[in-house]
């Protein structure tokens, strides 16, 4: 597939290093971003890059999609302007979306399906690694689709991630990606709440997570998050903005699946806490703070 | 230290390993148990062993009790023939006695203070590893006390573990406790969570719990745990009933020291059921099977 051309749109924290390593790769990248700037930001002046000034411009058969959520993705392919356009005035017959942003299983599902009824294939293959592996292109990916599809993006994933998983059809990425969340979000609520009963009954922090970093609660939240929990400094990180909108997509699961999701539930509702409270960009971790 | 004499009540699944480490690194250990012939299988034909017929006749200057809850170290330590008659009787002046369960932090400091109005000594120092780390003698010790009382106890935390932490005053090895018990009840619902919406939404269980353990969701529940999610097996192991106990204790934590506990209440509801419906005796991780 290198050679070949990829449309990639949404060039923010995670995208834009993502599509660096597509070029590095080999690919012929048209980039196309709401901010242009951001697109010739990632474009300076190599040979394999093209900026496309709308969506319609980076349709290309084959096109990545790392925009914030579903509803953005959607409004990409729709507009005036937009991939569906784009791929119709350029006759490409059967299109391939690769929505890499983490969306919500049911939803994806659902539009994939009204895509196909067009002949757009779709792909999710949400990933984990954040911006560090974004950069070093080490991401884990989390892919659901026809298994052509999947298969035919093997030299995408290979030049973004480290590990790459096709873990069934349509939603399945999404699925095993709000999965991950559910367990994220639920350990850092209880690590907030053990944090908390720590520091109010004047505890040695630093002793306390030590202790329970050798034995059945050790977590690799627990020894990413010590330094946090013990300096109270929350800047920068996964916000819990994102980690709330993520909580929401296991609820929903749970709902369509008949899963209890109470866990998760006080999880959502402390990291909606968060954002109302003006939070919303602090690392997930920061949850601590409305347990006390 | 070795070569005294140490009082040890409770032989269960816990206590019978702990007290013949005891007996294995030098010192004398008189033994007490509801029922005896548990206290003669630990005994054996073991020179420094002595099996005595009442908690009084165990009434040693240092006595480690391992039964299953404050209440029953209360009662062999207040009834007629108890420890605090024991030592009245063998003119012990200030007795100390070591609390291995693990019990409520607010309750063991209460009865601490009433102890020491009589010139009982107490520590605290619930233990994690399980029934294999009383075995190997590789416990996690987690001590609160007065300083002079934890270091007179070296010799003997050294025959019992391999991590020993002092965190504070009395009650402080309880929190301790209840916080990694915290953790690690939270943990166990949301992976529950997690692993109930992977298999009701269709997806490989295996390779879902593969791919979370290669991420931000790695845990060492996650690695103990898998097998038991794969396969359904949730026999023998830490039992349902222990990890509701525990939870009760963070939850009561939380309320004295003015911390949400809310996770750790969705934990504690599941266990519950988890008992009610007759499941008490199974694995923590079991909890899965009342989210569906």
């Amino acid at each position: 597939m290198q050679g070949t051309t990829i449309g990639f749109v949404g060039l923010g924290p995670m995208g834009a290093p993502m599509a660096r390593n597509l070029l590095g790769a080999g690919f012929d990248v048209a980039l196309w971003n709401r901010t242009a700037s951001k697109a010739q930001a990632v474009a300076g002046d190599h040979p394999r890059a093209t900026v496309a000034t709308t969506p319609a411009e980076a349709a290309r058969p084959v096109v990545v999609a790392m925009l914030p959520d579903l509803p953005q993705v959607r409004d990409v392919v729709e507009r005036a302007d937009g991939l569906r356009a784009g791929w119709r005035a350029a006759g490409v017959d059967d299109p391939l979306l690769v929505v890499m942003s983490t969306v919500s299983p049911v939803a994806v599902r659902e539009w994939a399906r009204d895509l196909a009824a067009d002949g757009v294939r779709l792909v999710d293959a949400p990933v984990s690694g954040g911006v560090e592996g974004a950069a070093a292109g080490t991401l884990s990916i989390m892919a659901g689709g026809a298994d052509a599809d999947v298969a035919l993006l093997g030299p995408v994933f290979d030049a973004l991630g480290r590990t790459v998983r096709h873990l069934g059809p349509v939603g399945a990425g999404s699925l095993t990606k709000t999965c991950n969340q559910v367990v994220v979000g639920g350990t850092l609520n209880a690590l907030a709440e053990a944090v908390a009963i720590a520091e109010a009954g004047g505890l040695d922090l630093e002793a306390v997570l030590d202790v329970l970093g050798g034995g059945l609660a050790a977590s690799q939240l627990l020894t990413d998050k010590a330094r946090r929990y013990l300096t109270g400094d929350f800047t920068h990180g996964a916000a819990c903005r994102t980690q709330l909108k993520d909580l929401e997509f296991g609820i929903a699961a749970g709902r369509e699946l008949g899963v209890a999701t109470g866990a998760t539930e006080v999880a959502r509702d402390r990291y909606q806490q968060m954002v109302d409270r003006g939070d919303a960009e602090l690392d997930h971790s920061a949850v601590v703070r409305v347990v006390v």
